[in-house]
């Protein structure tokens, strides 16, 4: 498609100098062009864009995409650049639109309980503030401290308390959404239910900066739950975790805040490269992190002692009760610098597993994920947000393999973990989404008639398919 | 457009009986076809199908749309009948699809927690069948006995429950759909999240029938929550009864399963009906209903307990607690014979209003509907799913107007409350749909640049525009 675009000429670098401010373009400036090149999916898959522009107003986003619509010149999205799957990457050269600038928090409605804050924002930062109101935003992801929200909402961000609270679906109330075209449309409100045409807004969450750009998000705010409290449970084999997972939510009814899992390998590069060790190291293949919640102290401990005998019962080598918000973030620490321990052992480590399947289904998965181990003779740290079924078996470059050839064997395998999850009932992306880097398999595992509703749809949004081109569909 | 469609010849009923077996094809009898012509918002609004058509299989569903397609000859999906926008009115005659006989629940899956059902299934059958494994299927609305669970995803129903567990969207984790081409799509799973390309999952949700039918529904089950408590408190006026709910939820961090609402004439109305009283009819303004939930007894009472001074705090006249089942299902059936109560006093009473509004604007919107009543001499009694903002605001035809008159001047009021509620931040529809009764305020409210979207949306699904013509958009 690319000999169709145009390209950006000293003229539209003017133009947008006008719309922005001369301070707020890059060109040229290689450098800092670079940037702007690449996300966590790793600098291998880059792509530099012409210009970068930092808009900050709707009225200056509605005015780029009228001057990129008109010049057929692509424009990429560009939130935190914390996503896996190179959705942020402009693959075709065109402009960033980086949402930098636009990162204010506008509102929050405690009558309403709602937020409505620009794309720039940073989850955690709106986490902290509504905190301070006795609320609490439940929407955030993994990357709380590093991701905006205007990214959460474009993959459709999960995170660690799915199973309770929903992925940032569930919590987008409403969007101001400038089209590809340069018009303005609001989807949603301040309210909790609607039946009020097609859902446009449900459309544009995870459609990864493909269908319009957010310029305002509306978000659902709820009362903050009260006591929480942080178990560390260590198995002696992966499968007798998993089914604990299963016996406390199915066969006690109990619905956990989050329970997290990590296999030996992770937890082990993950510890090293904090340079400290959690319980039994030495004997544990598997440990499940829990958080639980409850309105009073005392339904705190009932729920954490049932949890506890319940892991017991499923021969948990022990039952880690965290005492302290210390011993909680010293817990959550090992979870969340998952990616980095991973990254520190082998700066080539690639971080794309995502998949999905019916909780019925992950033992079976974990089968697998072992087989292709052993197969390949690779290492394949995984950690899961596993009470969703959501796993993130990630590859490890074997010495053999040159810097090279690897991205195209790990998609292979990556491909080869799709096909699985999707036999077993399930999908090929959890919540990083599909960028470009999922989108081979993508095409080549859904229906045609599906595909080319998608492509419909594209279509009707972005006639001239300037915005993130190469993405998705 | 009617002039565009094919009609139902002797060769297409005889294609249809080909498929189906005659006996599930009714036609020429004009008795039965009536059956099919309307839905609860009156007979006034029914028109008659040339034909109806009772599938039981995906395949057949299939093939009837491929040579309806073929035809160009409208296909109406059918549900229960028992909604209140006319979304399931064959207004071009054509084919009524009835899902009467598609009926059967698939699957329970424990594990997963969903259940797989037919279209055809009663919701409540399904609550039931559930509640025997321990779970609850929490995506039902107020016609729970009535509905069909196809129904309610293509209204996105919402009922009294949505402030804790969402509508029914929260709940809907796949679907098999028929598109209008006959072709057959799966749309999501057992699983909880996933980022795997556009979301026509939660674009066939709230659709009502017009971009695909739905033949298979994985629906997501809860664990039973354990205890809950019914609350009925009578306030002297509307308003108060009003910024209680506000101080539960806002300052008090409670989230009820619902907080129901009813004025003093809907609760006269629906007394007089049930042949009963409650307490402090004479004297109340208007009444909340409140279910809480609680892990535990003394969770429960604790709850209960704060509720109860919040309202007495707010000028409540006294707050009564449900002793027992007896005593929930009599608060309860006051407000699920709301609209039995209305037309038992008036055959023409309207049942369209379902306003939503943010809870800021909920005194607003009353004082408004107040306003208008006066301003026709006219009765609207009004009950509420309050918690949400949605407001089911009903009008009682006065006995200077005609009943050929009756319909129009209905629809002027509700389009003046529509244009109030979108004034206020709000949406014309919280969970009844559009139809084709809500079509002319939908378009006239919403921007061109949206429905332009949304024609295309409907273009790219429906290239003829065969299915269910006439409704939205």
């Amino acid at each position: 498609m690319k000999e169709e675009y145009g390209i950006v000429t000293t003229e539209i670098i003017e133009e947008l100098q006008e719309i922005v401010g001369a301070k707020n373009v890059i060109f040229e400036d290689k450098e800092k062009l670079e940037n702007y090149a690449a996300d966590e999916a790793g600098e291998i898959f880059g792509h530099l864009p012409e210009a970068v522009v930092k808009p900050d107003s709707t009225e200056q986003v509605s005015k780029i995409m009228q001057l990129a619509n008109r010049n057929k010149i692509p424009v990429t999205p560009r939130a935190a650049g914390s996503g896996l799957a190179g959705a942020a990457i402009p693959l075709y050269g065109g402009i960033v639109l980086s949402m930098e600038r636009m990162n204010k928090i506008l509102d929050i409605d405690k009558v309403n309980r709602v937020a409505v804050v620009e794309p720039g924002v940073i989850t955690n930062e709106l986490c902290l503030k509504v905190l301070d109101e006795g609320l609490m935003y439940a929407g955030y992801p993994m990357s709380i401290e590093t991701s905006f929200i205007s990214g959460n909402v474009a993959t459709n961000a999960g995170g660690g308390k799915v199973i309770k609270y929903g992925n940032t679906r569930r919590h987008i109330l409403g969007l101001e959404v400038v089209l590809p075209t340069g018009e303005v449309i609001e989807l949603g409100g301040k309210f909790r239910k609607d039946t009020w045409g097609y859902n446009l807004l449900h459309l544009m969450i995870g459609s990864e900066g493909t269908l319009g750009i957010f310029t305002k998000i509306i978000l659902n705010l709820v009362p903050c739950a009260g006591r929480t409290v942080d178990l560390l449970v260590p198995f002696g084999d992966i499968e007798t975790a998993v089914n604990t997972v299963a016996d406390i939510i199915v066969s006690a009814g109990i619905i956990p805040v989050a329970v997290e899992f990590m296999d030996k390998l992770s937890v082990d590069l993950t510890t090293k490269y904090l340079n400290t060790k959690i319980a039994f190291q030495d004997k544990a293949e598997a440990y499940l992190i829990i958080q639980l919640e409850s309105e009073s102290k005392e339904g705190l401990e009932n729920l954490y002692e049932k949890v506890g005998e319940i892991c017991l019962n499923n021969d948990a080598l022990d039952v880690f009760v965290a005492e302290s918000r210390t011993d909680s973030e010293n817990i959550w620490k090992v979870r969340q610098e998952f990616a980095e321990g991973l990254r520190a052992a082998d700066p080539y480590a690639s971080l794309s597993g995502d998949v999905v399947v019916p909780l019925s289904k992950v033992p079976e998965m974990m089968r697998e994920i072992k087989r292709i181990s052993e197969k390949y003779n690779m290492r394949i740290p995984t950690a899961a947000h596993i009470a969703d079924g959501n796993l993130h078996p990630e590859l490890m470059k074997p010495a053999n393999v040159s810097v090279e050839e690897w991205p195209k064997i790990a998609e292979e395998i990556y491909d080869e973990m799709t096909d699985i999850a999707i036999r077993l009932g399930g999908a090929g992306s959890g919540e990083h989404g599909i960028g470009f880097i999922k989108k081979p398999i993508f095409l080549k595992t859904k229906l045609e008639a599906e595909l080319n509703l998608m492509r419909g749809i594209k279509k009707i949004f972005d006639p001239n398919f300037i915005l993130n081109p190469g993405k998705i569909i």
